[in-house]
């Protein structure tokens, strides 16, 4: 018998009444509270922890908006909803959602407009550092692939990571801002709340939640609907083990305490379908700096396997999806640098022979690697995969090295993708593809636009965008 | 609103009552209609074609047994259920079922037995050919990887490949004993009814089916349970395009009518969870005749990326899910030999360098892989990939060529193996792993012991063994 799942016939009181529960105050369970806080309806927010932030709060606050936005603009940077669409098409994984990939491109640069509304500072500056997260306070850096082949053949490349004003790391201050806004809006936030079951009625509907707070159950009804914005399951070991195994071997899991695939789970019982369950995004950051990416990564079997010059998600998945986590970043004299990230230097070897003895590779493997990496560099071409020409030159002076890219040393971090079918309005759908009653999710509760393949900031963006579309259609009629 | 789950308090008069109803007549249906009714139950099975036999009567119809069955046996060979056991947790996925394979491997013995009693034959003979299904009427072949790197060195190697006696193809004989043995229990089988939904209670108990039959709709009680075995999902392109896209690519796809997951979806109407679900059985038939197996198989970027020695379940799905889908069998005049499943040649060259030009590989690096192949193919060796001497010899007698194992030119065929998640005794579990009350899965509805990792076999031995147990634990207590 479930024990998620309750019988509302049971309820003989319910402790409190509202329009729209939310589940959860990540950047998803933010924007649904403010979106249908803002239309009128009674909102009750419920956060497990004791304050609002979740795993948006630890992340580094890139949101992935593009299509012209006025940073995009103020920037410099011309950008098109269409060229955003066929990147985002191209790049997100095989399966993308169509539907959702268009509404996101078509209401990017408004969304971008509400995030600022809410009070969220982005300066207007352009960082031409790596890929990924800023260590300025720039907001508009690149967040992805978009400038690598083969998506720089596909869509004209633009950045499109668009960060919080502030060093390092934008998402505290995101989240205190967006925090800020739930807490100045009519919506309510019931802290050290945990929503341990869903009441729903034989004909589907989903009425209401329970949840303990200090010890106590309380009984939630929801006239409108309940939105699920619990996060992913990163921090459940079972569920890794039963969707996506090879997420249990990175070293550092992108998520704050809730992401244990609670709001999933609740879903599921329910009769919600999941999809892309196996889905992950894996960043293995060893662009810093610009430099390194003139060196080859290889695997075990001494073989490249990837344009090293792509986003570091992309790296991450072709080393640990593809290649069993191994792999070596070599470098020789002209390209050495020390990045900032990557402490374990694998071997060393004054010839390539002396360097795959090192690495313990198939004698000859890495040597065979290196040159015809280097015949083709030295024509400034990569036929094999493509790097761009201003990241090639041949690797032929002594001594050689590599870096430690194996998921033992180096530093994989990981998130899952995959969640509960929603559709564009963010209700949780069956396996049939009919909504459950009352039942709505967003964020890494659900499935968004990366289904397979990421760029920095598609969380945030997919959470807050699509969440604020779940706000809205929870609204009683 | 869903429309695959009902509330059976509507169910004003039930158009039969049974004890235990079982949905699909492949071979796990089989299994668990002749367990049930022979312990006694009052038993039915719904079958939505005119009659029995599902994917299974289309399939090979090898069982994956071991442990020393008395077939091994009388063919001289020596098997015990921990070498079983070890070949198969190491081979069939990262996550495997401990618990199930456990089971699977001490019950192995009396489950070939078991078979023996239904009337399926056996000829005590070994095939001695390629692992897959043997074209003679012998009853014992090998039918994994148990030879080939790395398992030969993790567990003793033993041919476990069970086949009824019959030229060509087992599965339809299979079917045909087993479909006897129901029609002879006291089983019954309502052909041509098709399960359109599931009565729930509003406390998650399920208490029987909706099955339209003739264009009417019947209503039938289970007051043991109901055990879903309708098969997986390959001819389901929206479910494929959901959990398991690289699928879609295949050209044969594994597969009655019937597998179009509509068991999986009713149990994950009802809160049932799905595990594995990108899970998928791959195969890439190329190793017919053995000769072949000296060639090379190389990817896209001229790259070999497997010992091409092994089970080709596993070459599939290297190809498929690490290269995408592009390979090449790359041969010389020593070693070329027309195989009877693969037509098309991409390529010859007299040269390794015209070769690669043929295929279109980046210049030099076909010649390269050949380069490094054969200096340590000279010595006997592979360390790169650890194929067996026995099949190592230099590809340097020309002209060379190369066969189309691409996605778009060569038979991959492929089915799933993912599934709604079941305990030892074929319970649907929901998402916190409790069982959903009255409802049972087994067969490819059902996540079974190859969670990402194939042996032929494998489906038809777990389907038929977890079958047996659904239907004793289905029976009303």
């Amino acid at each position: 018998m479930s024990t998620i799942i309750r019988d509302p016939g049971e309820v003989a009181h319910w402790d409190e009444e509202v329009d729209v529960l939310v589940v959860g105050l990540g950047v998803a369970g933010a924007a649904a509270a403010l979106e249908a806080s803002g239309a009128g309806a009674d909102t009750l927010v419920l956060e497990r922890a004791g304050g609002g932030g979740g795993t948006s709060a630890m992340s580094g606050g890139v949101i992935y908006l593009g299509g012209g936005t006025a940073l995009q603009k103020a920037c410099g940077f011309e950008d098109s909803e269409e060229e955003m669409f066929k990147y985002l098409m191209a790049s997100t994984g095989l399966a993308p959602d169509e539907k959702k990939i268009r509404l996101y491109c078509e209401g990017s640069v408004a969304h971008f407009d509400w995030l600022c509304d809410q009070g969220v500072p982005f300066k207007p500056t352009y960082y031409h550092g790596t890929s990924g997260e800023p260590p300025t306070d720039d907001g508009l850096v690149w967040s992805g692939a978009e400038n690598a082949h083969p998506f720089n053949e596909i869509a004209r490349p633009a950045p499109r990571g668009h960060v919080p004003e502030v060093e390092h790391q934008g998402g505290p201050l995101l989240m205190e801002r967006l925090c800020a806004a739930v807490d100045a809006s009519p919506a309510r936030v019931a802290a050290n709340h945990l929503c341990t079951a869903l009441y729903q009625r034989s004909d589907g509907h989903v009425e209401g939640v329970a949840a303990t707070a200090f010890g106590e159950e309380r009984r939630i009804r929801a006239r409108g609907g309940v939105i699920l914005t619990t996060g992913g399951f990163v921090l459940n070991d079972d569920m890794l083990l039963k969707h996506a195994p090879l997420a249990l071997r990175c070293g550092m899991r992108v998520a704050a305490t809730g992401d244990d695939g609670s709001g999933i789970r609740l879903g599921v019982a329910a009769g919600g379908a999941t999809i892309h369950m196996d889905s992950i995004s894996i960043s293995l950051p060893i662009t810093q700096p610009w430099k390194l990416k003139r060196g080859i990564l290889v695997n075990r079997q001494g073989q490249r396997f990837i344009n090293e010059d792509t986003y570091y998600g992309r790296l991450g998945a072709a080393a640990l999806l593809h290649n069993d986590g191994q792999a070596f970043l070599i470098v020789d004299d002209g390209v050495f640098e020390k990045p900032e990230y990557m402490e374990e230097v694998a071997g060393v070897g004054e010839t390539p022979a002396e360097l795959e003895k090192a690495l313990a590779l198939p004698a000859g493997s890495l040597q065979a690697t290196l040159d015809l990496y280097n015949r083709h560099a030295e024509q400034g071409a990569d036929p094999v995969f493509n790097k761009s020409p201003e990241y090639l030159e041949p690797l032929d002076r002594p001594p050689f090295g590599a870096f430690d890219c194996t998921t033992e040393k180096a530093l994989y971090a990981v998130f899952t993708l995959g969640g509960l079918h929603t559709d564009c309005e963010g209700r949780v759908l069956d396996p049939e593809g009919d909504p459950i009653s009352g039942l709505y999710a967003a964020g890494r509760s659900s499935s968004g636009i990366a289904v397979g393949g990421y760029s920095s900031g598609l969380s945030l963006g997919d959470g807050s965008f699509f969440g604020r579309r779940a706000g809205r259609s929870a609204i009683p009629g």
